[in-house]
């Protein structure tokens, strides 16, 4: 028996709440151990390891087992953090916001339940990996293509879910949803868009359907249970030719962003690009005491050296142009004029046919093929003993404008040198905007160093709201913080979330705090564990 | 005063509502004549004129009359019925649901708040009409388009909610929404997405914000009043080529679709298409007298002559290909290769600049160029006395497959026949589905035919639900018929439905019974007027 308690239940309630989760899902479903809660505490965490300890874990397999759960939950109201696999690294992975909470992981619910070829989409299950989901579009031969993200391990559904990106022109994950199964948490099932016909022939065709759509309400959100993904896969090309180009200097980044966007506005560069400075090459492939004293920050004087060492730019931007040859040969000549107007700026492109195998290809082009993988997880050796870094994630949003991606660039690169860490930054452009991602990487057995860390994103998130640049995901520990920056109209975002969560949720069961998102109910309240974020009121 | 009261409202306390409307938005823009009233009915309406006549008219200009008037109405529950410029034809216009409501009408709200031409979006009001949009662009030289459905007096905003499809590549309307401002039941103002920031960069840039994304539940909603709307525009491209197909038999439909599909899901077609058969033709060009008597539906072997007459095929589809000319030209040589492997089919194209004026284009080409006009209108005048003839919408989604399509078609065809119409059935290509549209046009002066429409409006809704076809938009005679339709789990997206309703409107004044959604509280249910739509409990 555990001794962690969700907050607000009884040990006999809690009891009562296992025995009948178990009687759902099985005894060996039903998981206490000190070793499975350990290693479902944030494993990047920073502080108190034990702040966001789940009390149990349940595995369902099958939405009727999850329809149980949440009515039992429901009923002895205890609360349930939903995780798919739980491998979003830098961002709490399985951890809960609050304490004690049960952790509802889905990873046993892994079918691909339809693949239709000639209409290109999938319909899976929350617990289906890109691993899974590449595996069986080769196995079977289907010329599909997935788009994947930078860690393969993570959940088809979760990534989309979360707004995750990848890199092929259908890399806006949560864009390409089409339908979704959805328990609620009185165990009620909803079937969006054409899924709310008994028998539907355009489930996951037609992304409208009668009336008001909810699937936007169910992206990193705490109002129901997914437990079926429609997702549009891309028809496999014919071929496809990945362009790399690598600029001199740091203030390239804004020639680059002015030269990318009619590029992706028009679609001539259809896959979503990735630009990288130096300082990535480097944490993949060296560590960070070969550079610098911790604390110190990143020589500036030493960037020639990292430059030539790993042979990259200051920046370097990667993109594939999909399609017939004849078609991507022309598109991909357009790209490299555009391109060579930015003085120094030196670009190289590799074709290949569209069934490329993964060992036919250069491996830092795997995320332009949709070939899922793990090489982003080498920054964890970057800053601390073997397997013992960490990384934390600040990720805002900036209009896809040369003058504003140098300005958020600067913003982020003084303050993290204001802290002792090194900027390296990075960008994928969608055609109207970029997702900027810093990862701060700290070495998870340095406490000053994991504060420093911790401080430095709160200032960030601070400084990027000042500035009109909204986050968009969060660490589990900043949820509260950065929903408080989605103030407009004294916080009428947050007043809105609190409504339909009382509507849909009366006993606040389900994932209690996701993204600020907090039950009227008394015992889930932020101040329930010791969360480092600033306290909130349930509703303003 | 109006004799016309919402339904369980005292005189007294609509003299209050109206009084207090006036002194929000002026006397001027209260309008209770009968004039004006007999304008909001539905102009094309079946059966009983007054069954959906409003019992006022009430025109802000500004959300915060627009809060200030919602205050009000929950305040004294008075129901209002919301239209942006309210000239949906063929779904009802500016009718409300339930007689006696006051529509709320947003046509003075006419501002284009903003035009980003460098990023390709406007920001607008819900007054801003298709030829207001237009005109803006060409006037002040900005190189955007905009996608315009058939119709280009109706508002950019309620077509967008209404999930309206236009014919270029940004075609699917809904889909281009990128931020929205809402006035709640309670006259809160939530602004969507990056919009929850104070100040944001980039709220008509990204469409996802932080947490859940509530865009899609103000879709055919009565859940909020929509009064900004962000919209994507098409940078102007160098040329396009608009392509036209003929094929000679009703059998083709497969093959055309067949051929289409892999064009359009690879983007060599980015141009939403648009397939009429021969009718349809007609319809714009004769009058039916000339070709049967009313109630015997068209003579099929009239069709060859028909065809010959206005010089197209059985099935016709025009697309157009949009881009750089050297892409283009090739896209196009690969979709004239791929249609000139249907037997019969013949195929011609126009290429034209990207910066076209509407006196330089074939007149036929305009909703590929994105101008707006009304020369969809022309059908009013096939089944009547000259500005007599009225149609009716039927709306399904079919996948897009040949087999699908032409079962569909003929679904509709046979029943149509039944009931004594023509069959001038046309279709939307997107890249994944069709969407069907099946207008019934009839004499307003013939109650006999009217009815006929009626009842095959009702047939055809059940039977294509019966085969998984949902229709996606509806009259609103039929919006509880549809509503009943999708009945998965019992209608677990109803009773959804109602739990929002309820939580957002807890009085129930927003545009109660609008696609099937009605609020709890009973003066507004729907029997409550003399609606022939079957009864529907309020939740289930």
């Amino acid at each position: 028996m555990s001794q962690i308690l969700p907050p607000g239940v009884t040990p006999e309630r809690f009891a009562a709440a296992l025995a009948g989760f178990a009687a759902i899902v099985g005894d060996e479903h039903v998981q206490t151990s000190e070793e499975v809660l350990a290693a479902h505490q944030d494993e990047f965490h920073i502080g108190d390891p034990g702040r966001h300890t789940p009390s149990a874990v349940v595995r369902p397999d099958g939405v009727d087992e999850v329809r149980a759960i949440v009515r039992l939950a429901s009923e002895l109201r205890v609360p349930l953090w939903t995780v798919s696999t739980g491998r979003n690294l830098g961002y709490g992975a399985s951890a809960p916001r609050v304490r004690g909470c049960v952790v509802l992981e889905l990873s046993r619910m892994n079918r691909i339940l339809e693949v239709n070829e000639k209409l290109g989409y999938v319909l899976v299950e929350p617990g289906v990996r890109f691993f899974d989901l590449y595996d069986h579009l080769q196995r079977e031969g289907i010329a599909l293509w997935a788009s994947v993200p930078g860690l393969g391990w993570g959940s088809v559904t979760g990534n989309a879910l979360e707004r995750g990106l990848g890199s092929t022109p259908y890399g806006d994950h949560s864009g390409n949803i089409c339908g979704m199964e959805v328990v609620l948490a009185d165990g009620d099932l909803l079937r969006t868009g054409m899924g709310a016909l008994r028998d539907p022939k355009s489930w996951q065709l037609y992304k409208g359907g009668y009336g008001p759509s909810p699937e936007g309400m169910f992206l990193q959100s705490n109002f129901g249970v997914v437990t079926k993904l429609g997702m549009w896969l891309m028809p496999r090309p014919e071929c496809f030719r990945v362009c790399d180009v690598k600029f001199e200097h740091e203030d390239d980044l804004e020639r680059m962003v002015e030269v990318m966007r009619p590029l992706r506005l028009d679609g001539t560069i259809d896959g979503q690009a990735l630009a990288a400075n130096a300082l990535r090459a480097a944490q993949n492939l060296s560590h960070r005491d070969e550079w610098f004293e911790r604390g110190a920050g990143f020589p500036e004087e030493r960037m020639p050296e990292a430059m030539r060492r790993f042979d990259v730019g200051w920046w370097n931007v990667r993109f594939g142009i999909y399609g017939r040859e004849e078609l991507v040969e022309i598109r991909h000549r357009i790209a490299q004029e555009a391109f060579g107007a930015v003085p120094g700026a030196r670009f190289s492109s590799v074709l290949y046919p569209g069934d490329v195998t993964d060992d036919a290809l250069n491996p830092v082009h795997r995320l332009q093929a949709g070939i899922p993988n793990l090489d982003a997880l080498k920054i964890i050796d970057w800053p601390g003993a073997p397997g013992r870094g960490a990384h934390i994630g600040f990720s805002p949003i900036a209009p896809l404008d040369g003058s504003e991606a140098q300005r958020q660039s600067r913003m982020v690169r003084d303050r993290a040198a204001e802290y002792g860490f090194e900027y390296n930054g990075s960008f994928f452009f969608a055609p109207r905007y970029l997702s900027h991602v810093y990862m701060i990487a700290f070495d998870r057995d340095d406490w000053d160093e994991a504060q420093r860390a911790q401080e430095l994103v709160e200032v960030l998130v601070r400084d990027g709201a000042g500035e009109g640049y909204g986050e968009y995901r969060a660490h589990v520990d900043f949820m509260d913080l950065i929903a408080e920056q989605y103030d407009f109209n004294d916080g009428a975002m947050g007043r809105f979330n609190a409504r339909i969560k009382r509507a849909l949720d009366p006993q606040g069961i389900l994932s209690p705090g996701k993204q600020g998102i907090w039950p009227a109910v008394a015992p889930w309240s932020p101040s329930a564990n010791g969360s480092p974020a600033p306290e909130r009121a349930l509703e303003r």
